[in-house]
């Protein structure tokens, strides 16, 4: 039987939303290794909008499900329709939108919460005893998802790593090319584009993250 | 040495834009086979803005060479300063961006014509007689790239393949898998979504498209 694995996206651009390469590595990663994979993203407006050519704001106002669904290729669902019971895994790729839009990160530090549908839906995994994979920024909800003590990588940047254990996570330092588990709660981490200087840099921590939470999957 | 591939991009957003798995899956391997890469994009409106969600038209406008950037984290170029003695070979990935921002063939058919900026720097490949490699539904630029007689592919579709015929290009049906060469034009293509049910399939003929131009790239 194929894994079932969803993926929530934040957006649709590494600035103010969902990394795209990192996106599209764990769905051709998932896809490669059988598993049914459905998108999600939250009905809600993004923080911001950032010209990426420039990297001025815009000025402009976009919905994070409408934009993510560009990357789905319009198959993407409401995050408010995503229950655990229905999946075997959840990943969330990096990019800006998971501390811009997944959760506010970018602006209040270790003070941060995440987006309530999010939090749910994502909560509902840590239940159900679920493995989750987070990647490159994402992994600064990991204490919010899952409390105190939980194990994880955002690669080696200091000041971020420092939030992340003032949040209460154990902040494990990791090259961009390895993963990090903490078994006990079965959450896997990796780098990305947090430390990635070329997309098959990032593609090769992400290729391991997808494996190891494939194989930590229940079915 | 290092081979330099230039890929033009046509928005981000398989609906209004470039195809974003299939032009993801070409800056992958392109640098997994070490080639350096620096993407392009015309300076232009895109046609209009779909609600990739909804399927809908926006209303919106926005900008081929900003929309662009998010698939190039930035790292992008206008067209116009593409020239060909810079680069060995071209790529351009597919979706409706190439049939509506980088010609337009979503609306004309067989009488489209190519956006000046980006038929400029393509027909400097073609001159220069450096391999251009065409996916999913951008050989439909192929004869006014090349010229007639051009053989070229967009997978099955009767009605797309007729409107090549009828500009002069010489259609050969082709597997999602596999590419066709004109080897005389060094012109690679493969039908990537044109056929692709999932990004897996996609990848399988885009890797072969990749490394068959890089094989043909001189340097």
């Amino acid at each position: 039987m194929n894994k079932k694995v969803a993926v929530i996206l934040s957006g649709c651009g590494v600035y103010d939303g969902a990394e795209i390469h990192e996106s599209v590595i764990t769905l051709l990663r998932l896809d490669q290794r059988g598993a049914l994979v459905q998108c999600f993203a939250p009905d809600i407006e993004q923080m911001h909008v950032v010209d990426h050519f420039s990297g001025d704001e815009t000025g402009e106002t976009r919905n994070v499900l409408v934009e993510s669904a560009r990357i789905a290729r319009g198959e993407i669902k409401d995050v408010r329709e995503l229950h655990a019971a229905d999946y075997d895994a959840l990943i969330i790729p990096g990019g800006f939108g998971a501390a811009k839009n997944l959760s506010d990160f970018a602006i209040a530090g270790a003070n941060c919460t995440v987006q309530p549908d999010v939090l749910k839906a994502a909560q509902g995994f840590v239940s159900a005893q679920k493995p989750v994979g987070l990647m490159c920024i994402a992994p600064a909800m990991a204490a919010k998802i899952f409390g105190q003590g939980i194990t994880c990588t955002i690669g080696k940047d200091e000041e971020t790593a420092a939030a992340l254990t003032k949040m209460g996570a154990v902040h494990q330092e990791c090259e961009v090319s390895e993963i990090v588990e903490d078994s006990q709660h079965k959450l896997v981490t990796t780098p990305a584009y947090m430390l990635a200087q070329s997309i098959s840099q990032a593609a090769s921590g992400i290729y391991k993250l997808v494996d190891r939470v494939l194989e930590l999957a229940q079915h």
